[in-house]
């Protein structure tokens, strides 16, 4: 799409050489034929040193814009990045992708639909009413259990097991909101990436990226009803137990243990073999690895056992 | 139905003037043609004004039935109220509609199952593995994702995307008890309207109403693994976060929004432009609109702030 | 399988009399033609009353093997079984067994998935993307909704009443983990059996057992989005309210009611008609029967709204 064609579409001037624009990302990860924003003042430091062919920006952030980058000032740059990533959002399914290809020994039943553009690995096992969204790729012999969705673009590895009823690759939870209360939602055009054994339970949701990746590594284990908030990075062999979570953007070393109904928000950093009790809820960083924690606000959980002592005294 | 045969199958006595009932309804809403009930002295009040052609009642409240209106005297009214419902409640699929209406432009998947008497308005896309069940009414422009469930008679309005895996009008979870501990099914023969503009995500339960509408007003933004109860009314633009849920016949205001993993109580009234931190648990009216909360019991959010550190002293 | 072929699989020493193993189970459970294993000195006292044909053990328990039953000495008598566990996993659809037979009155939709083996009693109805595994079994008059899977080797009774994107039999959350820190996944060679007159929402989980059966007993009703883990044992007429969930092998007597986003542990006794209030979390036995709770650590109800008049206290 022409940068001229998106400064009309979000009312900004525009007076430089046109280019074409082929997607939206963050100012860290833009590339010179792609156009970024500025939505919250934190994010100023990064203007510098962007990539970004352009930039989405308010007037008082418009001077901090680098030469070489074209600044498209408009009034509230999230909701005009809202506006235009649906501009940069594929068809829900590709009508005119090639044949999906079948790997050599693969099931697949008759009642599981997978769409054009799609590519199942070699004996794998796809049961009914599974879907396969349309250039998602799905490794060796892995097995998906009947009613599971898994969206366009995605990328499943080998000897992985998806139970029942599990969404892969559903939208993220993205929108801008206006003065007005209204919301206008944010396309999410990244994909989710499950690298090899992994294991899925069911009902569960793994949100796709509003850009880039949301990102399961290998030999993770996800009991069911869990919930993979968009841009999470789960890292190897990390376990959620059931109906835990993860706000969008949090990073997850290895081997972390989320135990039953835990939560962790989102833009987090949590340390390589943390294990959170059940119901925990995880609001910061964790830094220092190997520990393990309980609680809401968060303690080390022998800490939050010894508060709960404490606590019931208080009824004497 | 009529009246006498509803009196034998409850075993109550009947000595009036016949009448057709043609369902069942709350003292408030139901109308001359329609069976309610009584089943919990708090609503006696209620009785006075309903314009119900006929009332379950047991003995002690026969009293306050007013000239006019049937009472029908039983041990259990809701235990009855139950045992009748079953026989108000539509087949559970309408065999004998007409065929299904597809709007212009609309893609439906060959393995979508569109049921007898629903329509799809126009440019609609409803992919595979979706069910619209009998009598449902979707409006124009909306997106259904794959291996979602529309149940009968639900009316979802213009421009809404439902992500996979959610189920739209499932069963209220409503039942009377008696002294054995039974359990008797009541069922659920309203239905869930849904505004335009209103996304849900993936793996999302939104039951229909036990008698009249489980509502979602016009933007509202529902995350994934969401729990909404029967008769719920949601208002407009209103955000639940991941793993939230509401209890059955709770009223929100507009622009309120629920964060993750939190919950309301039912039949609560919720002002307009309520903030819920992660993890509310909310159990009592919020009067005052434009506030933020937090914990459980619920606390203004930043005296719960306070109220954890003075609780973290206790450590000391 | 041979105890030989066994034996050879785990890096053993093997000398006795071969024999025919046909399963993996419990100490407590295992027959003379089953295997066992013993992953944790708690369980050393079942060894001497155990039935098994033979028990995977680590050196220093080997001498509590009873005569007559073959002692297999492996270094992680738990990861051992776990990956012998794969060995005695059934084909995800028997595609040999005989056609689906279908009962009488029984409505199947055609885009619904009736695997071989499997049984459907009279005057049921299987709605669209429906699928019911091999070996299934669906009592009379049950209503399934759709999009529902029943995994294969699953029970259900008569009257019952399942809805839509609920999974029945999918694997329970069950691994071993390496000193890597690496997972082998338990296959979960198990089923579910649900007795008559239960309902279940939807987007509910429920677990097949690792050995034996999950069960819900008769009259029970689940609410949606809830989590039954591997091998608990619901009593009749129990209640789960939404988002509530219970970790594997928990027993629950009759009638017990836990609300809304409440949970149970692992491994856990609760007393029948024991009442727990909204997300409540108990983690131990629950002795007494007919007690109302609440809280996380859990108290009796009425002392938790005591303590928390006495935490309020703390802000003054």
């Amino acid at each position: 799409m022409k940068l001229s064609a998106i400064a009309k579409i979000v009312n900004a001037d525009f007076n430089e050489k046109d280019k074409e624009i082929t997607g939206i990302n963050t100012l860290k990860d833009a590339s010179n034929n792609e156009l970024s924003f500025i939505s919250n003042s934190k994010y100023v430091k990064d203007i510098a040193s962007s990539q970004a062919g352009a930039i989405l920006v308010d007037k008082k952030n418009k001077e901090h814009v680098p030469l070489g980058c074209v600044a498209l000032v408009v009034k509230n740059p999230y909701w005009a990045m809202a506006t235009l990533s649906k501009y940069f959002s594929p068809q829900i399914e590709s009508l005119d992708a090639s044949d999906a290809e079948i790997g050599e020994g693969s099931l697949i039943s008759q009642k599981a639909e997978i769409a054009k553009g799609a590519k199942i690995g070699k004996n794998c096992t796809i049961l009914a009413h599974v879907y396969v969204g349309s250039n998602s790729i799905i490794g060796d012999n892995t097995v998906i259990y009947p009613n599971t969705t898994i969206y366009r673009d995605c990328i499943i590895g080998r000897d992985c097991i998806i139970h029942s009823n599990t969404a892969i690759g559903s939208d993220g939870f993205g929108f801008a909101t206006n003065k007005l209360g209204e919301h206008k939602k944010i396309y999410q055009n990244g994909n989710v990436r499950i690298e090899d054994d992994v294991e899925i339970g069911s009902n569960v949701s793994v949100d796709r990226a509003v850009f880039g990746s949301t990102v399961l590594r290998k030999g993770v284990r996800i009991d069911n009803l869990v919930q993979i908030g968009h841009n999470c990075d789960i890292g190897e062999y990390c376990v959620f137990v059931a109906q835990s979570g993860s706000a969008g953007s949090s990073k997850f070393g290895r081997n972390v243990v989320m135990g039953g109904q835990s939560a962790v928000a989102g833009h987090l950093e949590i340390a390589a073999f943390s294990t959170f009790a059940a119901r925990s809820g995880i609001t910061n960083n964790i830094k220092e690895s190997g520990k393990t924690f309980g609680g809401f606000p968060l303690l080390e959980q022998r800490t939050w056992l010894k508060l709960q002592v404490k606590i019931a005294r208080l009824l004497k």
